[in-house]
């Protein structure tokens, strides 16, 4: 399951700053501090294969590209040149790309040669570094954005800003969220433009990651009152209380089974009820019961007439 | 996507009676008053075709029976006889479990006397009848409860009590909270035995019912602050002002693009906005910002040192 955040209808790069927030905050409000944002453009590795003369050829570039990891640069230069003809100069320059290392303003740097002349290459430059910076004044810290222009994959879909998130202690589970602004997306439904941007946060990722790290509460029965099944006869009583309590706004288990009392107890005591209440046959005729405090230990004998009006005040009264 | 909700590793029927009770209870809690919940129990089908000797048989007289709809009484008795063998008598028997109509009292009276002699579909009719009863112990009107012993299809899967909703305007969707006792289950996966009663809430169909039955509030933006794009040389300075407002609580839209204030107060308006703040460079250079009321169109300076402080309280007090 995936939830999903959308800006439509605006090309405003306003609005990519604003999915960064997003899901920055998104992550913040989980408790989650240690992870960092992942941006690049798409325009970029776009600009650059426009400038070199290699954007009809993408698909072999960036399929050899994808292989950097595994079978390194030389490679992957080999490669682009059998499977898209690419010249020594051509294959250098996007290999440069992929490797760039180094802060903010010296990959900013690096970029700024290598797209020189490139109209949408610069186009894209000054779209992430308009993202990058309105983030850090929207108040995402600097550390926990990170630029990765080499990006090769799945960027058919977008068209500019694209995120992945990625968690410091668990970077193995992947992007737990992600996304980018797709301009042309309702092109594939619609004649009408309808540009967009936004992302994705990945529930079942997530909640896994959030195990992991230990960061989801553990949930015990919230019911503090437990009706043990003394006496199967009067199960329908039992029934019946429980519901009035329960609409009273106060949480009730019945024990399911006939089993001894002492066994039922000894569950109340285990799950951490603060109430049993119990009724034999006696109590039922006199319309009693008698409701034991499970940590004290002592047992007080209630009235359940008129409607269980005065039980429910009574447990009322003791779990302020 | 389904909600499900299950009480294990107990046989008892007070189990059973508990999940009938949770879907009840689960529909009343989500605004829905008008729906009935059908009993079944496997055993009483199971118990008349062992008491008929049609056991072995089951899957083709069932497959019959659940044409009985479309094909009437008469050409089901034909196909049983064909696929399963079946005298007049035993599909005269089935057929009548099947169609068997009237109150309560009268289906139960009529179920006697059909399952007499078999001890399994006498069991399962003591069972079905204490899930009625124990239900409406616990709280559920009687016309909320519909016993359907006819109901021959998915029945693999469960062995004693079954559970179906629907809701009373809009039946053509189907049950919308289904489940029952399937003491078998776990024999799937592992020897030990692990018995269990449960049901499924079909979020989907849900959600499609509630929005049909106009029981979903309609949610509007819920920021009352927008901060219009009013000097795109300032967007950074909007950023750090929406984070810091946000960050004591009030949300904040910041308009994407750089229309003329015109319409982007017109779009304040038109959204059910409360305020909004406004800064050129004037007011920029001296760390203020008007603060304009979207209902009574009055403006006020207010200042923005230190933190934004000032605008917050300012914005507190008149949100309150």
């Amino acid at each position: 399951m995936q939830c999903d955040f959308d800006i439509i209808a605006t090309r405003s790069v306003q609005a990519d700053i604003e999915i960064g927030l997003v899901i920055h905050d998104l992550l913040m409000a989980l408790g989650i501090e240690r992870f960092k944002i992942r941006l690049n453009n798409r325009k970029i590795l776009g600009g650059l294969l426009e400038k070199l003369q290699l954007a009809e050829k993408a698909t072999p570039v960036l399929r050899a590209l994808d292989k950097l990891g595994k079978i390194g640069a030389e490679a992957v230069a080999r490669e682009m040149a059998e499977t898209a003809g690419t010249s020594e100069e051509q294959s250098s320059a996007v290999l440069k790309l992929a490797e760039m290392t180094g802060d903010h303003e010296e990959i900013f740097g690096q970029l700024r040669a290598l797209l020189e002349g490139s109209p949408s290459g610069v186009e894209g430059l000054a779209e992430l570094e308009a993202v990058l910076v309105g983030m850090q004044a929207g108040g995402v810290p600097r550390e926990r954005i990170a630029l990765d222009v080499s990006i090769a994959r799945g960027l058919d879909y977008y068209t500019g800003t694209i995120y992945e998130t990625f968690l410091d202690d668990l970077p193995g589970i992947g992007s737990i969220c992600s996304g980018g602004r797709y301009d042309n997306l309702a092109g594939l439904y619609t004649k009408q433009e309808l540009p967009g941007v936004g992302a994705s946060l990945g529930l079942d990722r997530l909640t896994a990651a959030l195990e992991e790290l230990d960061l989801l509460e553990k949930i015990q029965t919230p019911a503090p009152v437990l009706i043990p099944l003394f006496d199967k006869q009067l199960a329908n009583n039992y029934l019946a209380m429980a519901a009035a309590i329960r609409r009273a706004g106060i949480g009730v288990e019945v024990y399911p089974e006939a089993k001894k009392l002492g066994q039922q107890l000894k569950y109340a005591d285990r799950r951490g009820f603060r109430f049993a209440l119990i009724q034999g046959s006696r109590e039922a005729e006199t319309h009693e019961c008698q409701v034991k405090d499970l940590a004290g230990g002592e047992s007080e004998t209630v009235s359940t007439e008129p409607s269980f009006e005065p039980l429910i005040e009574y447990l009322r009264a003791k779990l302020v």
